[in-house]
């Protein structure tokens, strides 16, 4: 179909570049340029191309936009408020106000039609690249002779800032790979960024780059004006089944401003004479603010109306795959609504104290290998540490482009690559898609490089799992480069995001219960690399709670509260303090967030007044005066060697903690401090 | 000069390849493999190229020799051993043993001879990046015709996995872009990683890539044994001078072993019958471990003695540049030696409280105005964010390769572009070149995308000074996405690492101080958007120690402690409260580390018992509960709008927080606990 340029097309633009200009002018506060040189790709695509219905932006089979330079937000409300999605002219004149539906990054879950949050560069791009796997995947499971239920493209949007960051490089590389034929994304070639022109830090061949990677490379060289060329690069890049396609659009940052091109109009208003003088330049009132031509109004209209067709002609052909692969078909929409199958949770692996000693990585691999028949949903891999992560289930299916011979794109099982901060971003976009649950895999010290997804996982409400193995000095001889300190806290203080850290068999059945039943919060279970005992005490039911009792004991003399590979040594040195007729209470406290969740009555009983309480963890002791009195753990980093002799170096034996916990007694005995709990507080947040 | 393959040659490479075998088989963990394979190149460079002498380690002139694939450190210790480091046979015995000098991974400052401290994937060739772009530098400041005193090479090695990440691709695309023909890195192209063969997640075409880049790119397809393919790329990749150079070699994992070229031979010890067989393949006795030919040690005492030798010749020349240029070389023989030129501190800015209120972001920019001129080795720059973070000194010249008429070498303003992690390696290798303090900057918020360089940073004592603005939810209208939650305690849990929130203009001078005299340690400054008040009470001196009483009052009902832009927040509530008859006192905290540096009689009198302690921050309140019994801060997330807006939506203000000091005061009457000071405690670590 060519492409037919007309005057409604140009008034449309011209729409867009006002009313962003005057959204970003009202807040006085915001990025009107890339805004403005990006309303005519975003008018054709979204007039041309996109297929959704913005009266249900859930329609599952909807092309995805994603708008990874997400300070150009204002361009994307502009858009949602024309197409009709749930975005009035109040809202963009609210653009940026304290509790607003338009804030100043876009926020998936808070403003309708947004997919994914952006605005911390490159997260978008990776964000994109999850999204073209989702739909690569559930399409070549559920699709079916003459059913193409599942086909829907994903297009991005991404400025200079965005390519120059790591994590759009590493899923850059893996989307070439995978031969993303679905992924579409447009780069605004503007030669601006905020210290001026790109000329001074990003003179790399950005073509030959994502030539590299496999990708298909096409370019558009006057993006301000040329619809046509836009729209058959467009058309081009979706004809390309086995690779991902950039297109490089030559844009005019802040096009039709008086200091259009540079970087005046990146990250400022307008001023309000340039506002005026643009207006007019358009044909539009220069006086009036937030002016909308009927005709754009109707227009936009209309292809909302295509979006609410093609959804209806969807909802048909899946009832009529319903009828045909009734099993499919329950499937398939049990997991778009986002449904568990009922009972999966019964094949979660129950310990007693009497099986032998795992390391909490391989009880992970045991659940994953117990649950993974049952959970369809279950999509996941690992950075290049399979082996040592036990993330792969036996006999699972690589995803792979079937011309690798590798696997195919019914494969659940992702090999990312030495990339963990764009697995993490691909994660968030997986889950974004829907009908996913996607799980990542590395060495929890390593998690820290993907900081970026994971703050993102956890303020979206992605349901990611991260599994993250050799979670302390106890990984031994690789040393202090691998051994995580502060990474518990790091993760601990990131809000809606459950910090798991497994004492053993029972422990590790109850992190992957409430992280796959938490629909809404990301969770990262800390595992170890060496083997833990399991212990007399611990439940599922009991560790579900996030903290429990582990050893009860009445007048107790001291409790010690733990988590992971050190509860064992904790319950060593009650033994030892017994002897000596000392009693111990034992705190098992595997989950902050979800402890902190339980009612009042329950925390104070499980961290209760009366006796001082001591803290026990192999990582920096910050953050855990919360829970405790007194606190031992390493006093700064950690050392390389098999790993009991690292234990012993810092102090974290049976013996030892034995010795701290008579020295924590005496001290409160000697000082006359009464132990209250360290959760009776006056202010509660 | 031609290169001429003996039989010498060949039983050094044996040499490097049994040591390597013995050295992890005796370990019993760690990876043989790589250095097996990258025996003939490492022999090839360390024979015939590398200057530097071993019975000096920090010539400084020396060529750079950095293991990004760190894990491949075996090979790296064999070759410091037989070049005469301070590293002899029984540390090799003693790989990944408790204390020894031959840790899991390299660690610079612990094994004579390391460069950086690798293993981290991607960090090793980003530092190379830094190191090649210090030398740049000071060659460009301090070379003179005739004298050539600073023209070292950097020699990278780099595996599949250093290549795939994110941070890696960052410092190659600056590296291009900065012109950096000093680079030289090899690239170890064995087809294997951790999951097995790279055709599984790493398929993009890497020569393509570093040419879109601006590198040089060679090859070398026999690099198990062709030699002088080896040498003449080297030798070709050093006639370069204006693009860096990636040498791709293609080499067999595990080379002799009898399951090389496979994954089987990456990371664990070969079996006895393989390694008795490799040495009888190489003519070894197949019996003995850690055998070393005479005639190979014999043949690296010469390569010591070249090194040693270009040593003499470069202390006789900068001898004679120092009668030549006497200030020049008093200036770089001071850099050289780690000195600040005397009086410095003297350019650092004094308020007084009836000054104008000022953000900290601006307050730093007026210190490094101030300071600039009197620290010639002060180097840094941003990550694309400039105009906000405000690091450019006015009339400060760039860091540029001349062709691009933007700057010069001898600049010290460098344009990062949106490279946080990048940069944050890239000044880990500027560090550890020496003679450079380099600074960085960024939103703090994003200082998280480069986590896993900052915690180098403080492992590895590099004096790195992030300038990390926009720090809390007073950034406003950018909203959640770019306000820090989790970020500051994440940065205090690890060690060695300063995070300074100074509160007004004297702390954010005491900050800079502290971070410019702290020779080891990096440095986080957290500084604000908004405009902040200069405070009564507040002095370098008193900031100096990283926390004080601000407001003293003699038996106070409660104590506020807090930092940066939350201290005048907390004075204004204390002002409310002493209108009530409410005795406040207010401790300022702007850097935990340094005041847990002070000695016990000085913070227990700060934080002193007898009235409840209530600490604010507009943050999450995780790891207060060590200085405070009470704690207000951020529930959770920020939110967009003005910030005046949104601190009243979370309750940050001074009559708010009056409100909840007079709340924390009645419950502790009520409940009768006694405040006992929080630093109070049995357990010191
Ligand atoms: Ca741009
Ligand atoms: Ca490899």
């Amino acid at each position: 179909m060519a492409f037919t340029h007309t005057n409604a097309d140009d008034v449309a633009i011209a729409t867009i570049r006002t009313l962003a200009v005057d959204t970003v002018g009202k807040a006085n506060s915001g990025h009107p340029g890339a805004p403005m040189g990006m309303a005519p790709v975003a008018h054709v695509l979204f007039s041309r191309f996109l297929n959704a219905n913005p009266k249900n932006s859930k329609w599952f089979n909807r092309d995805r936009f994603v708008l990874s330079n997400g300070h150009a937000c204002a361009l994307q409300y502009v858009l949602l408020h024309l197409l009709g999605y749930k975005l009035s002219m109040d809202d963009l004149k609210l653009f940026r106000q304290l509790d607003s539906k338009t804030p100043g990054h876009p926020e998936v879950g808070h403003t309708d039609g947004i997919e994914v949050t952006t605005g911390p560069l490159g997260q978008g791009f990776a964000n994109g690249v999850g999204l073209a796997m989702a739909q690569a995947h559930l399409g070549a499971l559920y699709n079916k002779n003459g059913f193409d239920l599942i086909n829907n493209y994903t297009y991005v949007f991404t400025g200079d800032g965005c390519l120059m960051e790591g994590v759009a490089s590493e899923a850059a590389s893996l989307a070439g790979h995978l031969q993303l034929g679905n992924l579409i994304v447009i780069y605004d070639d503007n030669h601006i960024s905020i210290d001026g022109d790109t000329a001074c830090a990003f003179t790399e061949n950005v073509e030959q780059r994502f030539l590299s990677y496999g990708w298909q490379v096409l370019h558009v060289d006057n993006g301000d004006g040329d619809l046509a060329a836009i729209y058959n690069s467009i058309a081009e890049a979706r004809q390309e089944k086995s690779k991902p396609t950039i297109i490089r659009l030559k844009t005019t940052i802040g096009y039709g401003s008086k200091v259009q091109g540079t970087h005046g109009v990146h990250g400022a208003p307008l001023k309000a004479d340039d506002a005026a003088q643009l207006k007019e330049k358009f044909g539009f009132p220069s006086d009036q603010h937030f002016y909308v031509p009927q005709e754009t109004y109707d227009a936009y209209a209309e292809f909302g109306k295509r979006g609410a067709a093609l959804e209806a002609q969807w909802n048909a052909l899946l009832a009529t795959y319903g009828e045909k692969y009734p099993k499919e078909h329950a499937e398939l929409v049990r997991r778009i609504e986002g449904k568990l199958p009922e009972g999966w949770e019964q094949t979660l692996p129950v310990y007693k104290p009497a099986d032998a000693a795992v390391a909490s990585r391989k009880l992970s691999e045991i659940v994953l290998t117990a649950i993974t028949p049952a959970l369809p949903e279950l999509v996941g891999g690992s950075a290049d540490l399979t082996g040592s992560n036990l993330t792969k289930v036996k006999g699972s299916v690589d995803f792979q482009p079937p011309s690798t011979g590798l696997g195919d794109y019914t494969g659940k099982y992702i090999r990312y690559g030495v990339r963990e901060h764009g697995m993490g971003a691909i994660a968030n976009g997986l889950h974004a898609y829907g009908g996913i649950i996607p799980f990542v895999a590395t060495f929890l010290n390593f998690v820290s490089y993907a900081a970026g997804a994971v703050r993102l996982s956890a303020l979206s409400k992605h349901q990611v799992i991260w599994v993250a193995t050799h979670d302390s000095i106890g990984l031994g001889e690789d040393g202090p480069t691998h051994q995580p300190i502060e990474t518990l806290i790091h993760f601990r203080a990131t809000p809606n995001l459950a910090f798991w850290r497994p004492a053993d068999g029972n422990e590790t059945s109850a992190a992957y219960y409430v992280a796959i039943t938490s629909k809404s919060t990301p969770s990262i279970l800390s595992l170890s690399r060496q083997n833990l005992p399991n212990l007399e005490g611990s439940t599922i039911e009991k560790a579900m709670r996030g903290g429990y009792v582990l050893v009860e004991e009445q007048n107790e003399d001291i409790t010690i509260v733990s988590t992971g590979s050190e509860v064992s040594i904790a319950v060593e040195a009650a033994k030892k303090l017994k002897a000596e007729g000392i009693k111990t209470r034992i705190v098992s406290l595997p989950c902050w967030l979800t402890f902190d969740q339980q009612d009042e009555e329950y925390k104070l009983s499980v961290l209760r007044s009366g006796a001082p309480i001591l803290s026990l963890e192999a990582a920096s002791t910050a953050g855990w005066q919360k829970y405790s009195h007194e606190q031992y753990g390493l006093p700064a980093w950690g050392a390389s060697g098999p790993y009991l002799k690292v234990y012993e170096k810092f102090g974290i034996t049976g013996t030892n903690i034995a010795a701290v916990g008579k020295k924590v007694i005496e001290f409160y005995k000697s000082k006359n401090i009464p132990a209250v709990s360290p959760l009776l507080k006056a202010v509660h947040l």
